[in-house]
């Protein structure tokens, strides 16, 4: 009736949007099909049936586990199946012949014994490190041998046997290498390209992210690092492909691989292409994404530096973040359009404004730090110190509060918002955000969550109230100082990223633009 | 000769080793060979061969390929070896039938276009991302679709052929999963649950052996992070281990996929074991481990901070980096030995050190910042300012050098270097790392290492000497709040750590150790 139409429906809609999301995946399906209706042709048709017989199911079962997705991947495993029929083939005949020579008892028991042999051997090496690429090619060796031999030994002529069965083999391969080039070819080392030149734009993509929500949001309505929602971020698309272009990997190694087998084809024109190139570059730009991570970290940490510091900082950090970000995107534009271009004036202005941004934290650091001393003047403050130390909370907070009022009317007629972040001198600045400062250290989080009773147990302090509460503050500031740093180590990071991307601009010879 | 003697036994001597490392393999290699030897015995012997024909082959074929490493996935590929053959015989035969009866000349037309059908529809489902697990069973769907009805229309009666080829596959399927679980069984819940323990004592010694490193060395002979030694710092072991950590998710989710297809086995007796809270854990902990990623990106900076800078903040370092790496090696044993207990002091103790941490960072975070502005004497900085600014960078450091001989004088009298870290009144402490920090500020890293010539090329900054240098001086030293900060952040996460390993603990049915 109505819901089960309704279902169907919608179970369409979400197969249609799959099919459109990427168009290879229809076109590799067809692939399929059609290369198993032509293998089959063979044995539907009387001609071809007649002259191979039988075996010629062999084919049918070759073209169904050589299939892959792309080019290199099918002359991979093309090259597997081919090389362990061979192997086993050659192998089998040899021991068959020596089975034989041994008469009609001993036989059975050396075809045994060497079934066994080839089943430990085999299963041995394919665990070995350098080999387990070749996982499938051992299997084809310990199933093809097992075949061939004990079908000689029930039919005779194993030699006989085992040509017929590599004739086949070799139709079956020839015909889905054939239908895998010829028709809509997918080639590993496009995937491989349009990869690495995605995992650019999403690290770029969730940089820009995860430093707007960390300028942007009050702070308190992130969702916690809860294990629940651990992976989970719905409000950050960006960091989730991050996370993804993290785990990749494996898949950029697999497609440089199955790359290596492709013959020269569309842009990529000369042989012996550097498609290993290509994953180290994406292992550099992953030492990014981790940077980004640790960010991310910082933005979801359970300790927060105020809403207000981080605004204070705003201007210099959007000016990091966006040419930094802009920096990645040209890089991977770059690879995309496979050009080679200078990066230097863009590492100059995101260089020039990470200066910026650190010379801002350094104008401002004391921000950064409640408890804090001039380095000039460090032959007299014992009197001061210890007049704080002795002072409690609410003496401290009075005096605190008179001394914000006389800044407020002393400073106010001074700046203006608007030039707080251009060219004001540093003096001027500086009280402007202490009101800031003074306002916001009532509202920070409390850390750690959990109730540390036992505080007292390890001996050593005095547990008065008040260091413990600065610490707690100045703490929750200095991750505002991690935030930064952090994103000035990604840009410390981009000078290794712009070398690997100019390494492989020049071993795949990427035409130059600006020279 | 005596090279070939000597290289042949090196490699004895590697493969030895190989199979030491983990004798699982070895056992794994003759299983192998035991089952596809007793699956040949029923070819070699006289008597079942007469039963079974030559379909027997079949049985050879499915051990070779179903055999896997754990019980687990051999389990799950003989599921999806047995469900593919099943549906794909009921396919075949249905389809064999309506071909029969529309008679000779449309037969072979109708068997085309299933066959056609048939791969085009498997291979878009098996891309399907929730049925990518089930891809081999697809592959079994197509072959053995195409076999039958292929074989059916040659040779007849294709209800004969594919039960015979579906009693010999069942056959294979048998003796496959008998060897593997009664002869030294590989279980995959086993696996994983090392896997997952060994990943906590990972975590923990790289955590222990990046802070090391922090602490121990000069700083000038890191291996820098240059893109061609990317991924190897052959002095660190354990970050190594860390690093393998971070990207063994897909093992870990393979393994729990597997173990859920074994029987109740060895420690883990009960049914419906939860085997995905492990990935759970394992995802938690990778949460902490890139924590220590971002630790380490610190240690390899390139803007590092002073080393005596990092001396002095050393003890309390030391602390949380052990107590908290205890506690995840506590964790770890525990989910090893599958006890609860209960984690409260250690818990507390991290949390009582790393307040500690805070709190002297907290009392000498001065020393984090050259520029540096007491919070209550805001309103009369300004002169001070001024002439700061206006002082040329020699007369400053003719201050700075007058200033640092009469606080030596001064303080040498007062404070001994053994009581620095311990109960000494932070007043008394700061003026000892004054110093400290004044002689450090010679030999701090230039950053960055390019040169940034167009620096006045963006306009708004008067490109004065001295707030150049200071911005580079304050974010080195940043950088080690950054550390500590990243450090608190790792100790925060301990926290969400716990609970998981608890939620573990109880749906796992740990035995309470302590309650």
């Amino acid at each position: 009736g109505r819901v089960g139409d309704f279902s169907i429906q919608a179970w369409i809609w979400k197969v249609w949007e799959f099919a459109k999301e990427d168009s290879n995946r229809v076109k590799f399906s067809f692939k399929v099909g059609l290369a198993v209706l032509l293998v089959s042709l063979l044995i539907l048709f009387r001609a071809p049936y007649e002259i191979f017989g039988t075996n010629i199911i062999w084919s049918i079962l070759t073209v169904a586990i050589m299939f892959e997705y792309t080019v290199g991947a099918t002359f991979n495993r093309g090259f597997n199946r081919a090389l362990g029929s061979l192997l086993a083939g050659i192998l089998a005949i040899a021991i068959a012949q020596v089975a034989l020579s041994t008469g009609r008892v001993a036989e059975p028991i050396i075809i045994g014994i060497s079934i066994f042999f080839i089943g430990t051997v085999t299963s041995f090496m394919k665990q070995w490190s350098s080999l387990v690429p070749y996982e499938y090619g051992f299997r084809v060796i310990l199933f093809t041998y097992c075949l061939i031999i004990v079908s000689g030994y029930r039919m005779g002529n194993p030699i006989r046997t085992s040509m017929d069965r590599l004739y086949s083999i070799a139709i079956g391969g020839f015909v889905a290498v054939l239908v895998n080039v010829l028709v809509f070819p997918i080639w590993a080392g496009e995937q491989l390209h349009k990869e690495l030149v995605s995992s650019f734009h999403s690290v770029a993509d969730s940089l820009e992210e995860c430093v707007k929500k960390y300028l942007e949001d009050e702070g308190f309505d992130h969702p916690e690092f809860a294990s629940t929602v651990m992976d989970e971020f719905p409000d950050e698309p960006a960091y989730k492909k991050c996370k993804s272009t993290l785990n990749c990997s494996a898949k950029l190694e697999a497609l440089a691989l199955a790359a290596k087998w492709e013959p020269p084809h569309g842009r990529f024109r000369h042989f012996f292409y550097p498609w290993s190139e290509y994953v180290k570059v994406g292992a550099v730009l992953r030492y990014c994404a981790y940077e980004v991570m640790a960010l991310h970290g910082v933005l979801h940490s359970e300790i927060q530096a105020p809403y207000n510091l981080r605004y204070t900082f705003q201007t210099e950090i959007q000016d990091v973040t966006s040419q930094a970000a802009e920096l990645v995107r040209s890089l991977g534009k770059d690879i995309g359009s496979m050009t080679r271009s200078l990066k230097t004036s863009l590492l100059k202005s995101v260089h020039s404004s990470t200066e910026r941004l650190q010379r801002t934290i350094d104008m401002h650091s004391y921000l950064l730090t409640t408890y804090c001393e001039p380095p000039d003047n460090s032959s007299k403050p014992l009197p001061k110190l210890s007049y704080t130390l002795s002072s409690t909370l609410s003496d401290l907070s009075n005096q605190l509060q008179a001394d914000l009022e006389s800044n407020n009317l002393e400073k106010n007629s001074n700046t203006t918002p608007q030039n707080m972040f251009s060219g004001t001198p540093p003096a001027a600045q500086a009280e402007t955000y202490h009101e800031t400062m003074r306002k916001q250290s009532r509202r920070l989080h409390s850390w750690p969550s959990r109730e540390v009773s036992a505080f007292e147990e390890d001996g050593g302090f005095t547990a008065d109230f008040l260091p413990r509460m600065k610490a707690l503050e100045s703490t929750a500031t200095l991750s505002l100082a991690t935030f930064t740093s952090l994103l000035i180590e990604f840009v410390a990071r981009l000078d290794h990223l712009v070398e690997a991307v100019d390494q492989l601009s020049k071993m795949a010879k990427f035409k130059n633009e600006n020279l």
